[in-house]
């Protein structure tokens, strides 16, 4: 019996782990106990708020028998005291709870806090750094849909250069699955960065990029679709937001994008959405944005589970 | 074995589900158990807070056994993406739980949510329009004083015109129960709203205005008292509000007009008061606030067991 | 068996009942039932915020098989009702829950609360008042370090003019606990107060006050550190408490005073810290900071057990 010790970045999953994640994720779609985690408590430490992440990850943990302390107000610990480290507080909540999810306002938060914390720490999300179990509930969509995640066709559509989860995923199919092309489309402001890319190429990944949703459309198997994320723009670049929302307009998925696309592809986001999917597109069998949310409960739960109890 | 579908308003309850809801909620008063719902989570998803209900709704999901996720910051939903939409955000809540909890500001919240729900809605409040709960639990500890919901005489006194509370309450006993009088006692400027008078009117409920309290008292049964709501006055209202505070002095409950009711006459009131009942009273044997808001404890375990496990 | 009626103040404790806690949290340390609280409820009612205090608290009754119901916000309670008295919000919130773990922005608030409450109260804190639960961890902590409560000498180091913790300890120390030595050392603006040194005198407690640490660091089991409160100083002292941080630099424990410590002394701090201990001290066997907060833990599940369950 393994036991995972934290989730802190898409990094260190390698194949197996990942096919552990998905195959436990499936078998908690249809769970009934909820004994599993009886006495375990999570304390959910956020940083800044991000009420939709949380409360999906107490529901895995309630739906397991644990129970859960909880707060979107951790500045506090630091405000008070002006300038407590996350490495005290890590110290003084990991001795009340068997797993700490921390949401973080900087990049890094979680690899520091796992390096103090007596208990696993579980990354939900460090600033402009990392969001690894979204990254996990995407696979996760993928590989339910298509019952693989090679040779497939991904377009990861919108705001590229600010987003943490088309990042990740980016990374994952590339280093992990074989015979995958992505093809970036965002206005030239929201590319993709350099670093994504260079690691592509240098891993034979076929990419390509292009300001054309039109042209990309009937090829993929997935569209992954993006909003563009206002408070990650400096307070400066506010000409700039306006400038991307402008332009997004063009990479918007609607009826009529829906049409070129292929009967059996997909289309995801990680949501909240805002105008870059109209609502008509919901009825659409291949709407599964809501069902990827859903798909974060399981794995989220099977992770718990990996770690509190192992596999 | 029949399941409730949720409460959105209090028009969806007939008479045949009213004695359920007050003879399952007197089951509650005594209730052993602690696992009558075991396995099942509530989510309180709370838009504007709203402490009281929220903890009344909580407590009562852990005395049946339940887990709660929650959140009084329900706005950060949208206001991170800038207008996600209600039913966005209650098609991913929906996957994570088995009731949704929904305190929302604007009229209509909770039927909006119903249509996009997976699981039960339960409408804890929405802004000028319902908040179903409050008004069960009203009927329950009227019923319980007097062994009856008939041939009453219910003074509600006060800000008549932006209480969601006493138009819910008039509206139930009209419709549902005979031979009872209903006295309206408020200043000029709150009085109670032109359509439900007409609604008492046409379906032949006895009814009356005054703006006499000392005259309403000797006759009444009830005495339901409530506050001036400030955060119900428009921003421009002030001068408005500050004339109306002046006015209900004469309105306030006191032992003088205590020495004025009847014996076995009760008073009630939504809390919190503030001044509109003098502390004095809460030592009378009449005064049953305290009691009503705890009879909100066994009415919402009892609608949670109607909808999460049935009846 | 006997059971606790709620956790007021210090002055509550007598030896026999100190004892008891100890031994019960001793216990709680290798608490393996988590069902001693099946079916019973604590609400967390924090008039600010307190993060850590309530987590404590909230992790306690978790482990004990407990539930909670929890607000950070309950000012709300009044300020939407413009003034709802601390007397109404306790009366409702207690129809809800088994015992009441209040934080209240007043001194005196738990008094106040514990007279209208029909379940028993826990103070975490009631301004500059009183935070038993923290008296209680430091003297378990202490004891824990040294097997005895007597005979020892403890410097107590910071601001001793605003700290709560301090003047417990002290407090407790001299009327239940025979031969220990105080040594007051803080910067001569924020002397211990009068009332506390003249309740030492009169019990004929040994004490001394200095503004050399380190002086006082050799003759010291106990080196308890405290942090300048910012929060505590009035709006109009913050030339004061400049002043206050600037002389406190001499007050730091790091690597050289530790050097003048005894070996087998201890270190504590009621967190969170800022400068006031150096990192480098964390590494010190001696730092017990850390584990104090961590027994927190232990007394408050063993005060809960004692209130809820008996003893």
């Amino acid at each position: 019996m393994k036991k995972l010790n934290g989730v802190i970045d898409s990094q260190q999953f390698d194949q197996e782990t990942l096919n552990s994640v998905f195959r436990i994720s499936a078998d908690m779609e249809k769970m009934q106990s909820h004994d599993l985690l009886k006495g375990k408590i999570m304390a959910s430490l956020f940083y800044e708020p991000s009420t939709r992440t949380r409360l999906s990850f107490e529901a895995a943990m309630c739906r397991l028998g644990g129970q859960v302390i909880s707060t979107e107000n951790a500045q506090q610990f630091s405000s008070k005291a002006k300038g407590e480290s996350l490495e005290d507080s890590i110290r003084v909540i990991s001795g009340y709870c068997d797993t700490i999810v921390l949401r973080y306002h900087k990049e890094g938060g979680a690899a520091r806090a796992q390096q103090f914390s007596k208990v696993p720490v579980i990354n939900a999300g460090d600033g402009k750094g990392q969001h690894p179990t979204q990254a996990l509930l995407d696979l996760y969509t993928i590989k339910k849909s298509f019952g693989k995640l090679s040779g497939l066709t991904v377009a990861m559509v919108g705001d590229l250069s600010n987003g943490r989860t088309v990042r990740s995923l980016s990374y994952m199919l590339g280093k992990h699955y074989s015979d995958n092309k992505i093809i970036f489309v965002s206005p030239k402001q929201t590319r993709m960065g350099e670093d994504v890319k260079q690691y592509l190429t240098s891993h034979k990944i076929n990419w390509e990029e292009t300001d054309n949703l039109k042209a990309a459309a009937p090829q993929a198997d997935v569209i992954y679709q993006t909003r563009v994320q206002r408070e990650r723009f400096q307070d400066g670049d506010s000409a700039v937001y306006e400038q991307v929302i402008k332009e997004s307009e063009r990479f918007n998925v609607n009826g009529e994008l829906l049409a070129l696309m292929k009967k059996d592809s997909i289309v995801m986001h990680p949501l909240p959405r805002v105008t870059e999917i109209s609502y008509s597109v919901d009825q659409d069998p291949r709407a599964r944005y809501f069902e990827q949310a859903e798909n974060g409960l399981f794995v989220r739960m099977a992770l718990l589970k990996m770690i509190l109890s192992g596999y």
